[in-house]
């Protein structure tokens, strides 16, 4: 395929949309009230279950949701496959269930046939989108604002943080917490950008010329390890793959060696604690292991971004952040537009 | 990496345990008693709502039986992350929840961890695995054997499918089913594997320097793509990985050019009819895309293997059999061992 002609204006959008992060985070918390009543009305109704619906990035803020169900709510839950519903007209028993649709753009039909579907069969129904009149927002019982703005660039930055905020106010809430822990992330978001774009700059000139790159980590973060595959392979055509620290010592770490690059994703916590024996077979293998996260320093790696430290449910807010800069600075490096990704459109009608 | 001297017996056990999937479905078929009976104790218990646990080629047969679950029983279902349990001690209420567990050794601790938690807090939990006194079987408190007889291959292959087909038995009994569109499974898996030996050899000749390949697929067929993949890479360390048809649209399309191997697994049915629009963009896009299943013969590919056709939800146990002799031929052309992966052991102990 031939390069397109290197455009000066090439990657503003997503330049600007992942400047806008520290504002964007800290408007939502500050804004929280919303989520709070939200969340309030979902409590009283006493779910059982947690469903969560969503496609593409907005599927990797789903994951994410899912821990904080399941831990923090102590509710067992699961991810939708929205094609039992549009492919084979599944029509479950929901009552007691809590169905959560996420979608940045909230016009995904199948998502808005999930929601209508779960709706009619008594679950209580939310939907976490970008948009507050959104099909989705109008389909589900409650809605859910993350207002973040206009998305321009193609490839999903700022709404993807704010929707994992959002998430974690939402379940914060329906548990009677009071988001202290989230205050900071905002400033925390902005440190991180800033401290994060020297060593991007050399991780950029250190995989312009990989073939390929396997994210991992485990618990909350392995949301992390999926999207940042997911930003690489959208924006910078590197093909990158994503496995729970788990489950890649379950087998596929037989493909890595030392052509390999590993992007680990490891903060403070269990999560991150959990894949240091992850890293030893790994770093063994001789991959090259970059290290991302705020126990980063601590780990067998060859190179490191150390963040600031959160709780560790919340720190998937600021993992993924050097990878959105380095799928950007990697498209740039390799001639391509990130803004205006091959095949790509914002909303994908899929059925 | 220095590759090991072509040994004559390299892929041995991969090779005898790929044939012996007909007699093994049908042996499982014909003692199927077994199986209905604990689906009759579990429905007795009438479940509302189902998690499936699982780790690596087993994780996808859960998928498989996730599907059948909603679309068949009518119950929303999930897929555990056992960190929920062994990192983050989550203890949900499990009461009137239904916990497959699905492991081909039964031995995974931290499969055993979520059993022995589940079964503590009120879930029925059935155990599928291939050893009938696993510490898995022990811990559950309904245990199904799938009678593969032993593995010695490191890449499961017999197991899988056995574990599908047990899967599907269990879930159609729970509803009553007689289970009769299994009857002729065996028959067709051996019509399968003798009829896709050249096409397959082709296909081998085809993708030996193949640097990357996607599998994709929707519906039931979707655990078809990710167990694809899975022994594709962690057999002949050719970097595949899956994505549903729908998620496939929504962003990793940018990185399919006609550098990109794509198998796409279609079969008669609604996921395979819905794969339609998928390859009539990967095709347009340039890709080499191999079709797989009962419905290739009908769709935009440059490559076919077609399949015999039988009930969609039953299709996965043919699918994936050309799969498991790709990955088996092109370990041997890249001159490596299927039986003897580099880092993998037969049980991972992953907490």
């Amino acid at each position: 395929m031939s390069k397109p002609e290197r455009d000066p204006s090439a990657g503003r959008h997503m330049t600007a949309e992942i400047a806008e992060q520290p504002a964007v985070l800290a408007a939502l918390f500050a804004g929280r009230n919303e989520i709070v009543s939200v969340a309030r009305a979902v409590r009283d109704r006493r779910p059982r279950f947690a469903l969560l619906a969503a496609r593409g990035s907005s599927d990797h803020a789903a994951m994410y949701a899912k821990y904080l169900v399941e831990v923090l709510l102590g509710l067992p839950a699961g991810l939708v496959s929205p094609s039992t519903v549009t492919l084979y007209e599944s029509e479950p028993d929901l009552r007691d269930v809590l169905l959560v649709t996420v979608s940045q753009s909230g016009g995904s039909p199948d998502l808005l046939a999930v929601t209508e579907s779960a709706r009619r069969r008594g679950a209580v129904t939310v939907a976490v989108s970008n948009t507050a009149d959104s099909p989705l927002a109008t389909a589900a019982e409650f809605a859910v604002s993350i207002g973040a703005g206009a998305e321009r660039a193609v490839a999903a930055t700022k709404t993807y943080t704010a929707t994992l905020l959002a998430l974690y106010l939402l379940v914060d809430a329906v548990r009677d917490g009071d988001g202290k822990q989230a205050a900071a992330l905002g400033q925390l978001a902005e440190d991180t950008l800033r401290d994060c774009a020297d060593p991007v700059d050399e991780a950029v000139g250190r995989y312009r010329f990989a073939d390929r790159m396997v994210a991992c980590a485990r618990g909350y973060s392995y949301a992390s390890a999926c999207e940042s595959a997911l930003k690489l392979a959208e924006t910078s055509y590197l093909p990158a793959r994503a496995y729970s620290g788990a489950d890649l010592l379950h087998g596929p770490v037989a493909a890595v060696d030392a052509e390999t690059a590993v992007l680990a994703i490891t903060s403070a916590g269990r999560g991150g604690e959990a894949m240091r024996e992850v890293l030893d077979v790994v770093h063994e293998r001789g991959a090259d292991v970059l290290a991302v996260g705020s126990a980063a320093a601590s780990m067998p790696a060859a190179h490191r971004i150390v963040l600031p430290e959160c709780a560790e449910e919340l720190a998937p807010v600021l993992e993924v952040l050097p990878a959105q800069r380095l799928a950007l600075g990697l498209a740039l490096a390799r001639g391509v537009d990130p803004d205006q990704p091959r095949g790509l459109r914002k909303v994908t009608r899929t059925r």
